[in-house]
This record gives structure tokens, C-alpha cells and sequence, in this order.
């Protein structure tokens, strides 16, 4: 297991962490000032300052990617499907451009949720299908971009509105299914907000192995949880065991960014120098 | 699957549902005016107006239970753990004295949260371990009193504080290693609550089958859920296909009741009388 203690070489910032602070360019030159290497922007502020802007700062700061935030929400009524595959084949292009190692797929939950608008329903196993549906289409695009797409199963508190890949198991299911060869273009990006209650946490790590082992995130679940939502916590302040992820991850061979992506009302509430400063300072100790 | 279109000769009302309308006798009393023919009392309720007398209103209601509300928390440190198997024990003895079919168990999570005092863990695992051990014993005590235990798995939202069984699989598990004979002295609560967005749902409720499926509880799943804990939904207002988890229970020879557990701030502040129409009402039209 790598020793994080000394320095903050692996920290990576998702860039949501800090989305209420400023927009990308400033996120960006606090990272520079922070001497943080790696974030994975949102698409949202990417557009904010534009695409060829984005690409340029990114550049000019000496940041590497750890990943591109997000593709997916696949889950729409039929009228929307040429519309979720556009979108989705956007996502790969300005990833390509922004040089990211992957892009992270949220799958998006029952239709109604992920696609506003769309009809109403209560079937998980058909949003299910269709996910598997939508990711095999999209894996062809982004096989010819040369870019690995990364799904990350998202708790099942959020299998309503956002994803219906809730467990490791299921995203490494669908990972065999349309990638049976394990060539790396298909895996996931786990994040141990989603994952630490897993009773087969270790073993479907230990599955997944070092090609489907795209991305890796931490933050940390917080007791109680005000907001489902937006009350993630700063790594060391909740009950999950980081350490113990890291290590399976690491076992496997993972050697990749540790990613930080805190939504919190609380951290957003916070100047960005002090939420960076306390990033390192845990990514150091409890990471 | 059985009709419940035209009477509710199967609702079952948890008390939780109106805990704060009224006690224990005031809700049996209600019950009685509504036609409702089973209820599941928690045990803070029986304290409330004593075991004797709730046992004397239950029997004069000519009620049946569908369990009995709970045992479990079993996660401790070590100072607690006689505490905890006593604890245990009274709950069967409450069962009994009150005619129930079986107890209900909410496992515990970490040990910090389920018996306040308790020296604070994050590993999950052994929290897990205990569980495993403190079930078995409680199963011998359980036996003697010919009393079923059925472990409720909560949902993967509550693992820390609550229960660290979060899927049907695992409760299932913990039922054959120490009850492979399917003796029915262990079996499972099923929650449509906990449960609804499990990939295996389905196959692991085949797995359970008659002799595991002890209990069925249906509310509902909210969206947005603006509370963890106390924002479920009467049944029909979220995103659960209720109806489907009902005909795979029953198709495995479930016969019992079907119980209306809701926590929810917004019950709460009904008067009775109207939630139990709305329970009647759903219980026949979308359950």
C-alpha cells in the first residue's frame, strides 16, 4: 500500500468539491497554489468557461485528469434516446479533448428522474436493461475514441433518481457482459461513499482486479446524514474505513489517483484555501 | 397472488405507523374501529401501557400479531455484551406473553450507535461477526421458547447506525449457517422499504422461500426522501413496485399478512383515523 503521509503526489480533486467557491479556471489556480497534480472536472464547469478554454488552462496548469465527470443517466422514455446517446457521445469528445484517463458513467434511475420529462415508471429491472442497453452503444463510440468508460455504482439510496448500478457486483456484471476480454475499455470508477456497506465489498474488488479498476474516490459517510443528497463528509470525519478500501484496491494493483469528491452543504459553505488545505491534510493521515 | 382488492382481511398495521397519534391501547382501539385485524407492536409501546395489560387488549380485540417489534442491536463493546443477550431475552418473553409469530430483528450497526457508550469502531466486519454470534446465541434461548427470529436486513442507509445486514442475501447467509435444516426458527423480515432496489431481489427471495420468509412490510420510497430515517411513504405515493414484490413472496407460499410500517414526520401529524383509511385504501388498490 502506498505511503500517503509524506505528500499529496495521488490526490486528485473532483472538482465538485469545490463547485460553490468558484468556477473551474479559479478552481484550478488554487490547485496550482496547493500543489494539488489531478482533478476530474464536471461537465457543467467545463461549459461554464468553455470547452477550448478549460482544455487550455488544464494544460497550462501542468494538471493531469484523473477522470471526467459524467456520462450516463442513460434511463429516458423512447422519445429521448437519440438525445441520451448524443449527450453521452459529447461526454467522449470533450473528454478526449480535456485528455482524461476515462469518463465516469453515472447511469441515471428510473426515467423520470434521470431524463425530466420523460414518462413515469416504477420498473428498476427495465431501467436496468436499458442501461446495459445504452452502455454497449456508447462503448462503441468510445472505443474508437480510445476512451475507457468507468461505471460507478452509486448507493442504493439513490436507485430512484440517479443510479441504478448500486452494488460493485452489478457494475462488474455488466463490465463481463459487453467486455468479457477485460481489455480496459469498460470498468468502474468506485467511490467508498457508495460501496463501504457492501458485505462482498472485498471480494468484488478483488473480481474487478487492475484492468476494470478505473477510478477511485474518497470521502467519508457521515452519522447522522442530513441531507441524502449533499451532506457527504471530509474523509476521517465519518465511519468509513478508507484505509481498508485503499488497500484492497491497491492489492489489486491500483495505483492510480486517490480522488476527492465531497458534495456537502457544509465544505461548500467553506473558503476553498481551507477545504483544500484540509483535503491534503486528511488525504495524509486517514486516506 | 392473493386479491386484496376487495377487503383488508390481510393488513397488518405496525404500531410505529401512528406511535405518535397515540399509545398502545388507543391504537388498538382504532384498529378495532377500522376493521384491522393484526398488528406488529413495537416494544416501547408494550412498556408504555405494560405487558400485561397490552397483552389483555390484544386478546379482548381478538388481534393477531405479525410479530413483534424488536429484538436485535446486538453490535456492543464488550462491557455491554450480557446486557445485550438479557435485553434479548425479555423480547421473547414479551413475544410470547403477547401471542406473537415471531421477532423482528434489527441487527445493530456500529457499536457506537446501537449501544450508546459503546466504544466507537469502523470496522464493519467484525460488527458483522458479532451479529453472527450473537444471533446464534439468542437462537437457542429463541428455540426454547418456540419463538421464530426474523432478521430484517435495512437498507444499505443505515449500516452504520442501525443494522449492518443490508441485503437480503446476507440475512440470508447468517439463516443457513445456523439453521440449515430450514427448521423455521429462522427466517427473514422482508421490508419493501429495504429491499426494493436490489438487484438480487427477486432471485433471493426464491432462495428464501416459505420456511425463511417470516414477515412482509411494505411502505414506500420517496423521492426526493427529505429524511433518512422518518420521510418513508404510504404505500402508492413513491417509487416501489409493491405489487411485484408481493406476487414473489407469495409464489413462494407467503400467506400471512401484509404490514404497513411507516415512519414518516408527515403521518405522524394526521390524525389517526385518516392514515388508517389511507393505509385501508392503498392496502387495497396498490399493495
Amino acid at each position: 500500500m502506498r505511503d500517503f503521509s509524506s505528500d499529496h503526489r495521488w490526490l486528485s480533486l473532483n472538482t465538485a468539491t469545490v463547485r460553490k467557491q468558484g468556477d473551474l479556471a479559479q478552481i484550478i489556480d488554487a490547485c496550482a497554489r496547493h500543489g494539488i497534480r489531478a482533478i476530474d472536472p464536471w461537465r457543467d464547469q467545463v461549459a461554464a468557461i468553455g470547452l477550448d478554454r478549460a482544455a487550455r488552462v488544464v494544460r497550462d496548469a501542468g494538471l493531469e485528469l484523473s477522470g471526467y465527470c459524467r456520462g450516463g443517466m442513460f434511463t429516458s422514455d423512447a422519445a429521448r434516446r437519440s438525445e441520451v446517446r448524443d449527450d453521452n457521445r459529447r461526454a467522449i469528445d470533450e473528454a478526449k479533448a480535456l485528455g482524461a484517463p476515462c469518463i465516469v458513467l453515472v447511469v441515471g434511475g428510473l426515467p423520470q428522474y434521470s431524463r425530466p420529462g420523460s414518462d413515469a415508471s416504477k420498473d428498476i429491472v427495465a431501467a436496468r436493461a436499458q442501461v446495459d442497453d445504452a452502455i454497449a452503444e456508447m462503448l462503441d463510440y468510445a472505443k474508437q475514441a480510445n476512451m475507457p468508460l468507468a461505471i460507478e455504482p452509486l448507493h442504493p439510496a439513490y436507485a430512484a433518481d440517479r443510479a441504478c448500478v448500486n452494488t460493485t457486483r452489478q457494475a462488474l456484471d455488466i463490465c463481463d457482459r459487453l467486455d468479457p476480454q477485460r481489455t480496459g475499455a469498460l470498468g468502474v470508477a468506485l467511490d467508498v461513499y457508495h460501496i463501504w456497506w457492501d458485505p462482498e465489498l472485498l471480494p468484488q474488488i478483488a473480481r474487478a482486479g487492475k484492468e476494470r479498476l478505473l477510478a477511485f474516490h474518497v470521502c467519508d459517510w457521515l452519522v447522522p446524514t442530513k441531507d441524502i443528497l449533499n451532506d457527504r463528509g471530509m474523509m476521517g470525519d465519518g465511519v468509513i474505513d478508507i484505509k481498508s478500501a485503499r488497500r484492497a484496491v491497491e492489492a489489486q494493483g491500483f495505483a492510480g489517483y486517490s480522488e476527492i469528491e465531497i458534495f456537502s452543504n457544509d465544505w461548500w459553505a467553506r473558503p476553498m484555501d481551507e477545504v483544500l488545505q484540509t483535503c491534503i491534510g486528511r488525504h495524509r493521515s486517514v486516506v
